[in-house]
């Protein structure tokens, strides 16, 4: 069921907030020995919550879409008076006086928080293998990991825990967990939610976005979150739109970049062919597929590794005199870049912004981008390399190398299902659009999302 | 003269463009062997723009007061086919191929370009002592320092070679010479004049503006200047205004804060009390003296100085193969440069944001702030040291106490002088205002100018 259909329900009586909530939290509790996608569990206030929105709904105060339904967020949103953990043993006292900007509109929109979800400590890293709080694994194969670093709000919604589950992005960690896991995942473009609240990894990479069952799913949530704060310096002053798809959209004459420099000779050949065929779906149905080139993504990969690790290790630097408290790869990842000079991080700064401009021309090509998310379907937990067509490459490395650029570049991005691999394992499709369009992308994803489940 | 009243003169037909570059072109001659404040002198170039400026008021066609007279800018800024040497070795035979955005606004304002002024060697540092170029002189007192990194602009307008001269501040290399030579300096907002076309010292604390005989002669210039251009990425789309004070304003009910943990303290008593007086004027003129606290200008300067160095290192870094071609000071300060980590740079920019902040809540106490430039007049050529009231310095870290914090905020300060020493060296007053408060400042700068006159 996704939140559009529970709202429906919800509105026909067929079903009250405090039944959804309770089915949340039953599943999870059944669940979780086997997933581990929570770290803290609300369920005496997620109770009190459901209550308080049948009493709303009852009485004719309609929050809209979100009102009664059970979501939950990744550790790193500060919840106040419930411990916040980042994913990390430095933080697994930590309770906040406040909540983050995120909860409290999820809050105003009638969401009922169930919990906080499980994820790469310090959400530095793409497995979700968590030293402190124990790996999380994918609900279409627990031998393999739901990518990360939000990968337990990918296993709580793909295993139909919560409709829906906050994410964090800073090179990828939206979009990974959805494709690995097969839920919808929207990186929005920078400033676009705010980060107010939210422990920093990265002041310039990271971006707030929601995982659900269905691209509107992420239209209605992004509805409820856009929109600027003052209490975010990065907030953005852009005007919001309404994002949520309508029945009858088209995507006739839309122009979808398809990059022929950026994925096509190191992606597993299943993952590439399942984009392809997205592809075409799309131009089935009116759209125009245009070849494009885009700027090396590889050096904007590694423009924005040397930001995240200077970044990073800056935000931790004062929790670093206990190393051992960190586990070994994110220790390894801080320490390295403490060793990065300040003139390689105004270099990556600057290359930044040149790419920027760069990137920034090919919308006079294409109206969107479309490649895979990840170059492979889910890796198996404890793997540190993966085998891609032949060659063995580092498994962090090969799963970011589609996304990270993105979150350099600041645009938006969402990651949707298309398709199983034949292990049957989730493969996915990257939309990738210009600063402030989520609407566009939005639109073009729904369309795709209805042709390839008809 | 005044560029006010030279304008004058030219509609009067008492004087002629022709007849001003002469002057000045002359004086030039006779001055520089003496001073060395200029790298290139444009003679011929400079003669057939004062006949052009001529015959365009001869027919009515009047570009506003600058036209037709005689200024200057540092050689920071590109002059298309005119060398371009920022005062280094490296760039001794650099010719641009295009102008800087000031030197285009200086000619579609009529202004004629007679020189490219001498400098501390790449704009970094503060006595102008240039091991190229040689040493730029003090026209008070050819045995002291113009201060710097503007040396040779401060002595051209001192010693009356040309009305107005540019420089560009990343440290207080406006204000400083304007305070040792006795002129005016005006450091605009950061973001308020286009930097394009001029060599980056620093990205993020470079300012460009003009050093002149008056206070109107400063708006009159940045009415010139001022706005938006899109070739300057940090460039402020801010309204502009007119920011030439009229002939009647008044300060009356205004607040001028004196704070009281600025300079008191390390400061030559002369320069404090020529401050002190300048307050009181403003006092008997209508203004309130209000005494306030700043918040930690000692920490404001290290974060400048760790911005600076490292940004300074990263701009340099293609050319410090070639050690040898730098001054001894400047390479010095390159090499430490490098030697920052990418996590000091992170923290001194968020301690940047904070303290902008901080600062931000001064202006509900008062409208602006008066401190010297400088907390003595101008040191000897050759000397490292300096003291002051009893207590030894270094002569870098005392001169740039009072101006390198206010880079660091990116708001808006002018020098100007207040009174001679008892040596007869010229003291020096800073009126510091809120971002995009110019036309402030300047206001409150023309009223204790005239008092000051009288």
């Amino acid at each position: 069921m996704t939140i559009l259909e529970a709202a429906r329900a919800l509105r026909a009586k067929q079903v009250s907030s405090t039944e959804l909530v309770s089915t949340a939290l039953e599943r999870i509790a059944a669940l979780q020995p086997k997933l581990n996608a929570f770290i803290t569990v609300m369920a005496d206030s997620a109770r009190a919550a459901a209550r308080r929105a049948d009493e709303e709904l009852a009485r004719g105060l309609d929050r809209g879409p979100l009102h009664g339904v059970p979501v939950a967020v990744k550790d790193v949103f500060a919840t106040k008076g419930v411990r916040t953990t980042c994913g990390s043993k430095v933080f697994a006292d930590h309770v906040p006086d406040h909540d983050a900007a995120v909860v409290e509109k999820l809050a105003a929109a009638g969401a009922v928080l169930v919990g906080k979800t499980n994820q790469h400590e310090l959400a530095y890293g793409i497995t979700s293998n968590n030293p402190h709080f124990g790996a999380v694994r994918n609900p279409c194969d627990v031998e393999r990991i739901p990518g990360g670093s939000s990968g337990g709000s990918g296993a709580a919604v793909a295993s139909d825990m919560v409709f829906m589950a906050m994410g964090s992005d800073t090179g990828g960690s939206i979009r990974i967990p959805a494709s690995f896991c097969g839920t919808v995942g929207l990186k929005p473009t920078f400033g676009r939610v705010s980060r107010y609240g939210v422990m920093p990894l990265d002041f310039s990479l990271d971006h707030m976005g929601p995982l659900t069952r269905s691209v509107r799913d992420a239209a209605v949530v992004l509805n409820a979150l856009a929109g600027f704060d003052p209490r975010d310096d990065t907030s953005s002053r852009q005007p919001v739109e309404d994002y949520v798809p309508g029945e009858d959209v088209s995507i006739r004459g839309l122009r979808i970049g398809l990059p022929e420099n950026f994925y096509f000779d190191r992606v597993d050949p299943e993952a590439a062919a399942a984009v392809r065929r997205a592809a075409e779906t799309a131009q089935s149905l009116g759209a125009r597929i245009v070849p494009v080139r885009v700027p090396d993504m590889a050096a904007m990969n590694a423009v924005g590794r040397i930001i995240v690790q200077a970044e990073a290790s800056a935000v931790m630097e004062p929790y670093l005199g206990e190393r051992e408290k960190f586990g070994a790869d994110v220790r390894a990842l801080l320490d390295q870049g403490r060793l990065l000079a300040a003139t390689d991080y105004i270099h990556a700064q600057r290359l930044r912004r040149l790419m920027k401009q760069q990137f920034a021309a090919l919308w006079k090509q294409a109206d969107c981008l479309f490649t895979p998310t990840t170059p492979t379907a889910a890796p198996r937990i404890g793997k540190l390399t993966i085998e891609i067509d032949g060659a063995v490459e580092d498994v962090r490395l090969a799963t970011t190398r589609l996304v990270r650029a993105i979150n350099v570049l600041g645009v938006p991005a969402l990651s949707m299902p298309c398709g199983l691999d034949r292990q049957g394992l989730p493969l996915s499709l990257q939309i990738i659009g210009p600063p402030f369009r989520e609407a566009l992308i939005l639109r073009v994803a729904a369309v795709v999302e209805a042709a390839v489940r008809s």
